[in-house]
């Protein structure tokens, strides 16, 4: 994710992978609704959502008074209405890398390098205050190839055979304006640096299996709680390509001494050993298997983000959970998803250097969110049912349930809720939101101690301060096209000013448009709007033009289309370009569509269908700023605190 | 379209093609909604639908009293509710070659040669009885390279420059059993077999731009009909990557003596001013052209579409028309749509050689009807608008419109109706159908004189025997994922025999469905079904699995899941596999949805709640036969007619 943000921004990156190619089985698979709205904003989420598996239903299944398993309940896995996205899908991580570095490859400016790995990592500290030097040096060698793909359990160190005695000339050593360090639970980049993972690990074991299924178990095509009454708990998760992958408690393995457990102990046979007892009276085997693992949940998160804003962590690097709640992928490609685009402005001189302290301050407490949901949430996987009210070690099933529907909103990613800083202005009408999210360890959300926007959260009521920017069915106001706002609002690096321009029929309410579009023509110099049109997907080439600016502007109206011609509109709502015409693709309408029924977008976002209000969106799609047409100033206010100025 | 089908069903083939890789500009570029289903059918339709135009509104511009153009309606420019697919779509015709030729080149057994074009064509006369002889002699020879690309406008003779001095190496004899010429309304395969186009040449002449255009004409991005009051008729086609086909009549034009026009005095030049005049008073310019051409309208039929079943013609080879409808790239889709299975079948030797007759009977009525509606439609685009009620070489505008929208169901392919023959049975509640569709020249639809297998169009009322089978969202039982059922009816050759199973909650019904299974087991040889899994998306190595069979059997029930475990239904409706478990793809649901509603399957295909029904499906989608669950001799009888029996 961070390589694609730097392919799409054009940032000179070298991605280095001590892996041969890319893992074949195994590891992660599930991609929740948030992650595939990311994935669509690079243009990729349709290759993914066709070879995944989708997965709408969750099933419970419990003991009965007679102690056998039975199902107690049938209920959607997602929570409807969140996204364009009805549910989360799955589909193995090295597909869903496949896709990735497909996409990286069509652009030139990221070069991925296998069988490669640093050796040594340096800062310069004399240069990190000119965030413009190359100040961290990277001595890179490498490896034999050819070894990881024989791994097929997890949990085995790296079978990567260094070469001892390497040559000179297979170093090299690169000098960086910015690393980050994208690897994995055991981070290299971690240990250089000396920072640490803070939590506790549990005493719960659980086995993995990737396996084509022979079963009369009739849910194994659904996603599946099973508590037996003794043996312990199942979750299975239906996978694409008729895989099913079966995590399940190993109940009778004990910890050693040192609080871990003997993994020379546990096969695969021992862990299908273990399911069969949970799932009986109904069978469970196989032939084939794709990928087997264990093993003990820790939680865990990092207690540096970055050395100086110069060197990352991301992803595994930074927390460690248990996989059960699919979120490890999913919030590992929301950290870089988070940085990405920070970084890519920075270098380019667009965004101040200070502007990278929001990572930490953001995705910390994300990091955090996740593993007390995950302590909790394994919990409840890992304790067998009570057998009675007075027994006080079982959990009650009903809490299960009622646990499983609450952290629905978490498990989706709709719950990520940045705190207001630099990126994100706060709300004037009310100062509860910030006592109640407080920064962690005293710093403010702001992460460098400046003052936040102003911004006015009752002209939006349902597009939350901080929030990823929902999406609701509009109309193309120029060819009737109907298409969710979401699927207009690309990752490439530019902030969106949606001009929700109200009844534009209304002369009054038109007037306060064209008076918005002259004041936003005035301020061209500290909000420069971007000027090239939004990419077509068949045309990777137009996404490398760079007509600069840092914003762009969208318009959705209100009124009906057959009352308002496109070309009332003036000329900052409505580009021309001597070559290319008009951008018919700028100006948007909340109406019935012919085929699509209607999006009532104005009342999924909280606004006035009368008076509008305008919103920006920041790269990361979260909800930036929010105020009256009026208030430009308050606008400028924003962005004038974290980009560079022509002045400074 | 002939080679993707070759592809899919693992049929040795040769494409020779005598232009350098694909045409770059120009040409075909609508898409109707049949075509896209077609399309999606070999999983290719996402990526076109990805980077096309999509065009869902029809604008009509008409003289005002004072001769001054204005927008007299907005329409939906397909009928709603058709398919899943709401509206047509527009792409450039080499994007849509490569996207077919990409997914071809998944395959083995096709293989794609451009720069070769053929020298001669025999038919071995004594061997054409014997279907199994590679009776056809086609001797090819490479032409040089890299000519025809620079050729921008499409009336030019074919700029290819042939090695006139062949060495013998250069050339190369091929026997086929079959040979498909799609080679154009110049047919060369036309020609070499002395056929004919039959049918007239109109004075209708139109020129042809693909432009960005420079315009303040406010709905250029939708389709348009523009009707001038003096200087002629405009149709505006929004096209992908800001390009716009114009097509502008040119009334100015007088055709010389032979009744040809001379195409040297037209120039895009003149086009666009044709186009000026027209359009005024707004504004139309451009700076970056695509493409031009300029043509007349002729409307023709070939008099043969096959000798002896071996050779056949497809596409503009059999019927030449007008391109504004969007009909020619799609009806030529779908000629060899239609019998590339077919010849397949045989090929394999599953069908008889008969079947093959069945393509001119079929195909022939289609283009008959596309020159009827063509000639209907170029007139009401070619002629002015009536000056006053007197007027008669005006027409009235209102019979315009009215035409257009009786004009969309056959515009959006679904008008398509394959009358009774060896692959369609008839109503026996019925005679009247078989009276309003004769058969052309006195042939039966048949082909072959045979009698056509009995059917019972009532029990199924809105799945019309011959027309394409319509598709309803369903849920799968096993995994209660939604699915369009024609979503799950993919390209593969097979047949489908869909059991309506009714309301499996009863346990009358129950006891009928299983008495369907036990008739069926017992017809394995007669119907063979097939035994392999839906290909995956993602597996094209899947596809090549050929586990036999003609048919694949899908049940679609209209109990509630909870009250039927799908271990209910017999092996036959569930099958199991020793390697890969019970196939959960083949059971489908009639019910509410956990997140995209009800599709009321049902009600749509018009079938009964409780006693259900058994629609056999054509490989091509088109419904074939209706019975009832008891009248598996009548299903048997069907596929006894072209399928080679094991007693044969």
């Amino acid at each position: 994710m961070a390589a694609l943000w730097m392919a799409r921004c054009g940032i000179k990156t070298r991605v280095v992978d001590k892996r041969d190619a890319t893992v074949r089985a195994g590891q992660a698979d599930g991609i929740q609704c948030r992650t595939l709205e990311i994935l669509d904003s690079f243009g990729i989420v349709d290759r993914i959502c066709k070879e995944s598996c989708h997965m709408p239903e969750m099933c419970m299944w419990n003991p009965d008074r007679d102690g056998l398993i039975h199902r107690s309940s049938r209920i959607p896995n997602t929570i409807k209405g969140l996204s364009r996205f009805p549910c989360g899908v799955l589909l193995a991580q090295h597909r869903i890398e496949a896709i990735l570095i497909e996409e990286i490859n069509q652009y030139p400016t990221v070069h991925i390098h296998h069988n490669v790995e640093p050796v040594s990592i340096d800062i310069d500290n004399n240069n990190t205050h000119d965030h413009t030097s190359h100040a961290i040096r990277v001595k890179l060698k490498q490896v034999e190839r050819g070894h990881l793909n024989h791994a097929t359990n997890g949990v085995s160190s790296s079978p990567i055979r260094k070469l001892e005695h390497a040559r000179q000339g297979d170093q090299e050593t690169v000098h960086a304006r910015y690393v980050i360090g994208c690897d994995g639970a055991h981070s290299w980049t971690r240990a250089q640096l000396g920072f640490c993972m803070e939590g506790e690990q549990t005493e719960y074991i659980w086995g993995v299996l990737d396996i084509i299924p022979l079963t009369d178990f009739p849910d194994i095509r659904s996603r599946c709680a099973i508590h037996s009454a003794e043996s312990g708990t199942i979750m299975v998760i239906p996978r694409e390509d008729g895989l099913v992958r079966i995590y399940c408690q190993l109940s009778t393995v004990a910890p050693g001494d040192d609080g871990r457990f003997d993994r020379s102990r546990i096969t695969p046979e021992s862990i299908l050993e273990a399911a069969q007892k949970i799932i009986k009276p109904y069978k469970l085997d196989y032939k084939y298997r794709d990928w087997w693992t264990v093993y003990q949940i820790g939680q865990r998160v990092g207690n540096h983000f970055s050395a100086q804003e110069r060197i990352f962590l991301a992803g595994d690097a930074i927390h460690t959970h248990s996989p059960k709640a699919g979120q490890g992928m999913n919030v590992s490609i929301q950290d870089t998803y988070n940085l990405g685009w920070k970084i890519a402005m920075v270098v380019k001189g667009i965004a101040k250097p200070s502007t990278l302290k929001t990572y930490e301050t953001e995705r910390r407490s994300v990091a955090q969110e996740l593993i007390a949901f995950d302590q909790e949430y394994s919990r409840l996987w890992s304790s067998r049912p009570k057998k009675a009210i007075t027994d006080q070690d079982g959990i009650n099933i009903a809490d299960f349930e009622r646990a499983f529907l609450q952290q629905q909103l978490f498990s989706s990613g709709f719950g990520v809720h940045y705190g207001p800083g630099l990126l994100t202005a706060h709300d004037s009408s009310s100062n509860g939101w910030v006592a109640k999210c407080p920064a962690p360890e005293g710093k403010t959300a702001n992460g460098e101690g400046q003052g936040v926007a102003s911004s006015h959260q009752p002209l939006a009521t349902r597009t939350v301060l901080g929030k990823r920017f929902p999406s609701f069915k509009v109309i193309n106001h120029c060819d009737a096209r109907s298409w969710h706002l979401g699927e207009r609002i690309k990752s490439d690096g530019l902030f969106h000013i949606v001009l929700f321009a109200g009844d534009v029929s209304q002369p009054s309410q038109m007037d306060r448009v064209l008076c918005f579009a002259r004041e936003m023509a005035e301020r061209a110099d500290t909000i420069p709007l971007h000027r090239g049109r939004v990419l077509f997907e068949s045309q990777h080439n137009a996404s490398t033009q760079d007509r600069g600016g840092v914003a762009r502007l969208l318009t959705v109206h209100s009124a009906l289309r057959r009352c308002v011609e496109m070309h009332a509109f003036p000329p900052l709502l409505l580009p021309y370009d001597e070559e290319l015409g008009y951008d018919y693709d700028c100006i948007f309408v909340d109406e019935e569509s012919y085929y699509q029924g209607h999006g009532h977008a104005y009342d999924g976002y909280g606004i006035d269908r009368t008076r509008g209000c305008v919103v920006v969106i920041r790269p990361d799609q979260h909800v930036a700023w929010i105020g009256e047409l009026e208030d430009v100033s308050g606008l400028e206010a924003y962005f004038r605190r974290f980009l560079v100025q022509p002045s400074d």
